[in-house]
């Protein structure tokens, strides 16, 4: 199921787009896509009986604006340096093993969302990411098996980056990674079941429609099930938490002086295959 | 105000510590103590005029849980290397701007609660610390003054640290830095207006009894005031959002080996003048 949220900020309510791209309304079915939402079965067969009924009111998607797809967004796990082409063109060696940041949960917004460059910012740059969206408690997960089982489905991130307050500004990442709206979202949360093998999907991003980031999570040094294994021994996720797993090349840190990094008024555009398109417009802070 | 949360984890209340020590309920009078309530003056006036009039029902404190003094908080932002001594006893040279990481708000747990040493750690640390409660959205602040004037109030905080995890396994110090319980907070959300100057309150912590570390805010390298405003340079805060502001010298890891490090069986106390106090023992995840 491709589920999301509509809306104004912060008053969105739940639809779902059906097989036939069909945007449906789900508020009378359940009270949000939350935590809550994806560690209940029961909730979930519920809203996958009434997608197949074809009985949801339909909704008319213009003029909507499309929020996160998910609500009460706990923690953001982010995985750095996980794919060898972007480790190489940063200069980094790749990690012996996931290398772990975090993004506050304020910091997530639509996929069409406003970004804001910080004031002072010089170096903000872009990273299409896939979201893993956690649907169980996990805690010292021992296999790969066990760990996809804790996975409630996938999204596309923008894991914006400002590379002065990251890497400059002494301590760690988490410093260029909290700005306001440096998390856009969705559009959709597709549940696990839709994506076949999350080591086989390709992602895109575009800035003023010029291809930048052109990767696929085949790439990726830890995969999916590594990473939630991993993580799940050092924290425990909780179901509505979001691990973003890392980026492709192709970022503005990676290419020669002058670095190309995001100004005001630039747009960035970002899909990744099955998880649906994000398009940002820059604006200062 | 001596605000706090009592009763089953999840289940809290809302109570007060009044000026006479007696514990009153407050949950005639607010829903809960959150960011909403911290923003919100005239609920505040109101807690007060309550108190004030000596009305509230006592509570009996006999067997009572005390939850952490703050529901729904939205981010911990940790300030690491921020006493004289602390950066000292590590053997780091005193940063040139703070040093920023992250404890995901799940960790937090009450200041009684258990704390439980991760599974295969063996570096398991404790820190005793000041942490800053926001009450107004804060962004880009430009003066101390303007800073202090966002502070809710104050709270003791144990900033809980794997060594092995922090520092050893590759990252940023987020991954020792969040495992589950790591953020006892409490027992009181001391409202700002009583902490005459939060740059001259003495901390304690004991382990087993023993008296570990003993210093005073006013070694903070960075104060409270200053700490705000840089914060609020690089991300928004929110009312209902923490600084752990750090730790002074006497942790384990600048012992001489072989370093005292905490065990299943160990008591951390630990106590910020004005403050209150907590007690945890540890046991194995």
């Amino acid at each position: 199921m491709k589920l999301l949220r509509v809306g104004t900020a912060g008053a969105e309510r739940p639809a779902l787009l059906d097989a036939e791209g069909t945007l449906r309304d789900l508020s009378g079915t359940v009270a949000d896509i939350d935590g809550a939402l994806l560690a209940d079965d029961a909730a979930l067969a519920r809203v996958r009986a009434a997608a197949d009924a074809g009985t949801l009111p339909v909704v008319d998607p213009a003029g909507l604006r499309v929020g996160p797809p998910l609500a009460r967004i706990g923690k953001v796990v982010c995985i750095g340096l996980n794919y060898h082409d972007h480790a190489a063109e940063t200069g980094a060696e790749p990690p012996a093993e996931p290398v772990v940041f975090f993004k506050a949960a304020d910091t997530v917004v639509g996929p069409d969302d406003t970004v804001l460059v910080p004031r002072g910012s010089v170096k903000t740059d872009w990273e299409v990411e896939l979201a893993v969206v956690i649907g169980r408690t996990a805690r010292y997960l021992e296999s790969h098996e066990e760990a996809l089982a804790h996975v409630a489905g996938y999204a596309v991130a923008h894991d914006v980056s400002e590379r002065e307050f990251q890497i400059e500004r002494g301590g760690t990442w988490d410093k260029g990674k909290n700005c306001e709206t440096f998390n856009p979202l969705g559009p959709w949360l597709v549940t696990a079941d839709e994506v076949a093998d999350p080591q086989a999907l390709g992602l895109r991003l575009w800035v003023n429609g010029e291809l930048k980031q052109d990767g696929t999570t085949a790439q990726q040094i830890f995969p999916v099930a590594e990473v939630v294994r991993y993580v799940s021994q050092f924290m425990t996720l909780y179901p509505g938490d979001v691990i973003n797993t890392g980026t492709p090349a192709g970022v503005a840190l990676g290419q020669p002086e002058p670095k190309p990094y995001l100004r005001a008024g630039d747009v960035v555009e970002l899909e990744i295959d099955g998880l649906g398109r994000q398009r940002q417009e820059l604006k200062g802070a």
